[in-house]
């Protein structure tokens, strides 16, 4: 089934935004075997959106247009679309009922523009979209699909999740599936060395190698008949992959390294109490992303100064003057203060330079202590992680984790990540 | 100068990467006064190529492609393209050397695939890769423009800036300026309302919202022969515009609301705790990106159990037990607690139920409570905020940052936001 994406926005040709919509709509499809071939976007503009259309649907099956769904008018994607089609737009109740609810909810007048956004083309099928208020529209004709979503992603992705996978998925036999490894302490180029031939010798399933900040990933996919053959092809390379690099094996598709961990100390029924200083509260940020934490998290100190340091975490201000606030030692008091105050079964600390002034010969910026505590001891990492202020306190809460992680896997008997 | 991208790669249509090249490039081409009409991607295929081209030379007077000029068979830009012209390839001697250097410096053989990249159509100019082994083309025909350069980012960006962008620029008088202006409080469709006569009767500048999570901005984009020129289209809609809605108005262009927050406080020479349940420290983070705000920023406590909230920020037990920690008691206790133990200027806390579970009728996910002390007293905000999990943290932090905003602001005179 050929397929194609149109994003309409000016925004995205004035390089305002990233046109991350056709990368996630590319991905849905290519996990339900539908067969994306072009992405095409366009201006906030009817005569030139209608050019594009038309050629896109004198090509494609499947249609998916982002943007130009909004109140304003600017917004003019179902306008031009049932113009090019002869479709007149009529008002959907059920439509106007969610977007009436929507400002009701927030305590709001509803605008009388936002009126525009519940005129749907006659014979389609509206996407009830749960974070805005532009439904999506679904219209099939002639034996082709359109479908129409908003342009903010927040927006468009759970509509396409919910409603256009599964009703494209209905179109298609073909199965595409991925399976994500992701390593974390070993560089792309020395993981690539040790799995070239599997790399080289497979076409199905394929391996794709991807380097983002201090982690490496590996994407196994398969097409076949049904997902359960895509599997069993996945299966043996996924196997030889771990008998190589299994070490630094840590977490599974979308799994994040704080799902891991947060898993591993609701598992283990651990408490926790975290004390940040460089990373400004992005450990316990990144941590209470994920739901259900509260029964181990018991509280996190971003100590940035040094009294707080010593008020709080009672970090000795002998180790302070003699050591310095980015030092083992402070790292050390840090885990032991802030596990001690809360009464926690494990403190976490993180004291570093993420500049982008501050650092020293030394002590450059990037310089990063990392100090674990729990009954059975303490443990310190030095890092000297690269990157400006912003990276440098992701690579060292992510550090931090790793950590934390490494620590909770020696209670297991064997290796976490081994488990099916 | 009419202009569009064409990317090519199946690796952007499988969603593999998001294609910050044409991003970039229209970030570029826009600085110069060369419109860009459209972006399209399309795959390793010389037949679709083809089309895609074809329809590009038809429109448009400057055409660039990224990708397809590696050593692989899969690579065939230059091939498809100068077919399509009936031009032949040709050595070029000067890149063939460049690219022995490459590897040369590298201490390899250059494998004979990698000659494929020193063939150009005959006519054209080769751009120096100075990151890579593949040189770009420029190549003028008929009038038009056509430019072709590699895919990886790092390699295209310099050789876009340095070559394309000054070669672009001499055929273009014009330039091309946006202001971006960034508002909190208000909804996109109230503002548009607003400033719907501006809106309608403006072409140059243009005036286009935008609506992201919990903010709207507006860009008013002009076109000119100089910069002054440009801002001075600008100044008078800007004014206007400030006039009508400027209450809502917080930043400008890349400015984020902890830049503007940070940028207060340390003009005012103020300290600040926090003291964070439900945004488990993202406000702490946010404000930590921001360079120096060490001199500001004392420390941030996450009280993510009651019993934190008791222990460190004195929270009473009688307040807990009969309000709740979720509650305007709960958070004006936070907030004149930590500002009490750090000894700052100013206190702000958060205290709300992310979900998803832990909500009640009376106290439904998304029910967050902000307060805000200081010497002259405290203000709490009741919010309802829709979305994930992790979509109410990012709501309820900058709700935050902005009660700490407007309360900032009235230590000035006037609206800081009015000065120019």
């Amino acid at each position: 089934m050929k397929s194609e994406i149109i994003s309409v926005g000016t925004e995205l040709l004035l390089g305002q935004i990233v046109n991350t919509n056709a990368q996630i709509i590319s991905q849905e499809l290519q996990k339900i075997g539908v067969d994306v071939y072009y992405h095409t976007v366009v201006g906030d503009n009817k005569k030139r959106l209608m050019e594009v259309f038309h050629t896109a649907w004198n090509r494609s099956e499947v249609i998916i247009l982002t943007g130009g769904l909004g109140p304003t008018q600017d917004d003019l994607t179902k306008e031009t679309i049932a113009e090019y089609l002869n479709i007149p737009l009529v008002l959907d109740e059920e439509s106007l009922n969610r977007i009436r609810e929507y400002f009701q909810k927030r305590q709001k007048e509803m605008p009388i523009n936002n009126m525009k956004q519940a005129m749907l083309p006659k014979g389609s099928k509206a996407i009830p979209n749960q974070k805005g208020t532009a439904p999506g529209v679904i219209l099939e004709k002639d034996g082709k699909t359109i479908i129409m979503l908003p342009g903010p992603p927040f927006e468009m992705e759970p509509m396409l999740k919910d409603y256009v996978v599964p009703l494209l998925s209905k179109k298609t036999s073909a199965v595409i599936l991925s399976r994500v490894l992701k390593f974390y302490g070993i560089g792309e180029s020395t993981l690539e060395e040790k799995i070239k031939d599997l790399m080289e010798n497979q076409t199905n399933p394929t391996i794709a190698p991807l380097a983002k900040m201090g982690e490496v990933t590996l994407r196994i996919t398969a097409k076949a008949g049904s997902a359960k053959e895509a599997m069993s092809l996945i299966a043996p390379i996924e196997s030889q992959i771990r008998q190589r690099v299994g070490e630094y094996l840590y977490a599974f598709d979308d799994e994040k390294i704080e799902d891991v961990v947060a898993r591993l100390l609701l598992e283990q029924n651990k408490t926790l109490a975290i004390a940040e200083s460089c990373t400004g509260g992005l450990v316990s940020h990144k941590l209470t992303e994920v739901p259900g934490i509260s029964k181990s998290l018991d509280r996190a100190i971003v100590s940035y100064s040094n009294r707080a340091k010593q008020e709080i975490l009672f970090v000795r201000s002998e180790t302070l003057e003699k050591y310095g606030a980015v030092s083992e030692q402070t790292a050390i008091e840090m885990a032991e203060g802030v596990k001690r105050i809360s009464k926690t079964d494990i403190g976490l600390s993180i004291t570093g330079i993420a500049g982008p002034s501050g650092g020293s010969t030394e002590k450059p910026v990037g310089l990063v202590y990392i100090a674990y505590t729990d009954s059975s001891g303490c443990f310190v990492e030095k890092h000297f992680f690269s990157g400006n202020r912003s990276e440098i306190k992701e690579r060292a809460a992510n550090a931090a984790l790793h950590l934390l992680r490494k620590n909770l896997l020696k209670y297991h008997e064997e290796d976490e990540v081994w488990k099916p």
